[in-house]
């Protein structure tokens, strides 16, 4: 097919990669400029004309056109349309036909390649979002963080320095005292800090497998974990969770014949199930790591919001137990402050590969934390836990007054996330672009999947928005399903 | 051999290796305890005697029990020595007889695993230590820095969130602003923040290339790249750097016959050697790159220090070239933050594997630090110019005063370090050995070349010490050679 002397099959769209194909078209458009298969003064389809071929949204066209213009490869003028623009005079032949960035090392993207920067970002303009996984505004930290970063802003050492790449001594102390209240086994030694507990999810990824490696994971979990594993081309088993958290009877059957590298699990108010394990399907867990030789990858960013019986699965079996924790959820996300444990067996290799992300976690970030948490840190946990247990009852009173009986909620659930299913008859995709329009929006279920799955699932973070919002957002949520 | 009824082969140390010994006799003895090969109550041979068998230092034996002390698996006793303790009971078998640990990926960990540790470690006790390559005390940032992260601190946005992957717009267009100043073609768009510009070293290191593909690095260059390459099995063709900087003529010979996924190096105020390459070879290199289709990866953390009509290599060739840069040397270190601008053709790929360390930088920091580069910056690079100017001052003075002839430097070095080629009849290991009971310290030069080489070659980095205490470390160093 030729429009305006133009082939456009030279486009070759693919339309089940995860390359957006706004980019897709760019990426094609820009080599065959680059390569002159596109020469100077070539006319391009008008966008609507061209939108209409590929059977694309229009805005597509206009996004990848406004980026070849960008790169100064087309001119776009107003009632002529596109064309190719004269390449810079004095730019040297390219010696090889292919430019280097075509003949890059294969790419694994995921499914969804957007993920992590969409649970990042924060704009949603006028919207009720349930979207975010971060902390409410109240109870505020940030006037004591403040106070906090303020005493430490001034020392040469916490500034000035880069600090050890395990991370700062007092505050490694701190949180193995805070662990062995927990009843885990840990000293500060055990102690990697990191920047963010997902720089932990990445050194386990790279560190204890390899690509085409297969790892357990929970059918649903974090989407950030899964888009990691797969970057990384590990092959995700997946292992339902009920309504008592992951079915640890499904576990032990894949391990009687398959050997994975680890086990992912979050076993304290599960994103996106708000499900805490059993102390019983805890303990059987870590029997079978050990029986079987598979270590466990504990992602435990709530453990300090779940109840205070709870003990970490690194307190039932520490020799097989990695473990991931965050402040992002109990202080701040800017913190980007994690950290992990580690048996003795491959501390040293976590740490080299720390030290090649970053070299070593902010040492000002260390300090004001570490001062932050000698103080106020208890108090403002406490506040938090209140806060959710308050706005979980809002948003459970208003899902029974708004919500129809087939949108089913786990009534145990709790901390950050309500993890909701929907009637049959609809999909959770076309819910959110009706909710969209309805000025409220979520997650839908298909990230939160290694493989099928989520079709019928949102997911609401009720805490990035304020407390007022939630009865209202939910009651928007509620009136797609009325007919 | 046996000692105390037990086998030494069993030890089976490997000098070659880059695991400290005391790590190698720790995991030895370890495996052979869990696997019940060392039985309960066995008793390990007197530390004394076993380094004496071993070749090694005692407070390595020592190092290696103690280890295993804190882990419980033997028990010491003044007088009685050691014991191999009982298992805890309830410990469940293994199914398997190997474990994990044992059986994990590859492991490369580079010919001087623990060289970005030292790095960023800043212990020395109370020796004049030109080892670290931190800014100078002086011009202190603090008192502003300060001001600037207490105006942003009481902010939800900046705090409460995790804020674009691509880092905080503000500050995008702001680095975007000066290096259009220094002669790039950069929108905010093409800037992607990091976590510090290690981190864009790993990134390219990852994205760019797989294991095995070959790279043309610097001899000598920044030994934290070095070993970044090697952990991820790159393999390094090494380029000499003269006095005027990298052998833009040997990188030309070598890519008439190879093709590396591309060339790492660093133009400006280079690290260890301190020169700055001329404005020819700039030209000529990225011509090269362009030639060739391999891009340049341009490591320029201390560009902005270098004089201000230095273009980078970005500014020559934006297609071909991938920029990195950092506040680590202009302002300080535990900010963790830098930057790199990449092509369009890759940016996005660069982007997602970013988000997979750390999902995005630290927004609180990104904020702090544009409020402090709309203000007080440009002042403070001025001054820190003029400190450097006057430590290289006393430093060259110093080095003519107390420094024998053969013990050479490059007069038309400038920035962080000095870099020193020996007197042949020493080696710059020993001289360290020598240097530190002198109350002195610095780098020997293994670590900063790829292959062979170094050996004769000392860099001093003339920032993390007192003014006043530079001249005497320089007479101490120059006190090693008087006979």
């Amino acid at each position: 097919m030729v429009v305006n002397g133009w082939a456009l099959d030279a486009v070759a769209l693919d339309r089940e990669s995860i390359v957006p194909i706004y980019r897709q078209l760019y990426e094609r458009l820009r080599e065959q400029i680059l390569t002159g298969a596109l020469p100077e003064g070539t006319r391009l389809p008008p966008e609507r004309a061209l939108a209409e071929r590929l059977a694309v949204n229009r805005s597509t066209v206009v996004r990848g056109y406004r980026e070849l213009a960008a790169d100064g490869l087309i001119e776009q003028k107003v009632g002529s349309g596109s064309r190719v623009a004269a390449l810079k005079a004095g730019q040297p032949e390219r010696a090889s036909g292919v430019p280097w960035w075509v003949t890059l090392p294969p790419w694994r993207v995921g499914q969804y390649p957007a993920v992590l920067g969409e649970l990042a970002a924060a704009e949603h303009g006028e919207q009720i979002a349930f979207v975010q996984g971060v902390p409410p505004a109240e109870p505020s930290p940030l006037a004591d963080l403040s106070a906090s970063f303020a005493r430490v802003g001034g020392n040469v050492n916490f500034v000035l320095t880069y600090g050890d790449s395990e991370g700062y001594g007092p505050l490694r102390e701190a949180i193995a005292g805070r662990m062995r209240a927990r009843g885990a086994r840990i000293d500060a030694r055990d102690v990697l800090m990191l920047t963010g507990s997902t720089q932990g999810i990445t050194l386990v990824a790279q560190s204890l497998a390899e690509a085409g490696d297969e790892i357990i994971v929970e059918a649903p979990t974090y989407p950030g974990a899964l888009q990691i594993f797969q970057i990384h081309g590990l092959r995700a088993i997946p292992v339902p969770v009920d309504d008592e958290g992951v079915r640890v009877d499904h576990i032990e059957a894949i391990l009687r014949t398959r050997r994975p590298r680890f086990i992912y699990t979050m076993p304290s108010l599960h994103n996106p199930t708000g499900v805490t394990l059993s102390a019983e399907r805890r303990e059987r867990l870590v029997l079978l790591a050990r029986r079987w030789g598979v270590p466990i990858v504990e992602d435990d960013p709530y453990g300090e919001l779940a109840p205070a019986s709870t003990a970490p699965l690194v307190a039932h079996g520490g020799d097989d137990v990695i473990y991931l924790s965050s402040f992002s959820k109990t202080i701040a996300p800017s913190l980007r402050l994690g950290w992990m444990t580690a048996p003795r067996t491959i501390y040293d290799r976590l740490l080299l590969r720390k030290q090649s992300y970053d070299m070593a976690t902010s040492m000002y970030i260390q300090a004001g934390v570490e001062d932050y948490i000698r103080g106020p840190y208890d108090a403002h946990v406490r506040a938090l836990r209140e806060e959710l247990a308050v706005r979980r009852s809002i948003a459970n009173l208003a899902i029974a007054e708004h919500w129809p009986s087939g949108l089913r909620v786990n009534p145990r659930a709790d901390g950050y996330y309500v993890w909701a299913t929907v009637p049959r008859e609809f999909r959770a995709r076309a819910l959110l672009a009706g909710a969209e329009r309805n000025g409220v929006s979520f997650l839908f279920g298909e990230p939160f999947y290694a493989q099928a799955g989520g079709d019928h699932h949102i997911r609401l973070s009720l805490t990035p928005i304020p407390r007022s919002a939630i009865a209202e957002g939910i009651a928007r949520i509620g009136s797609l399903f009325a007919s």
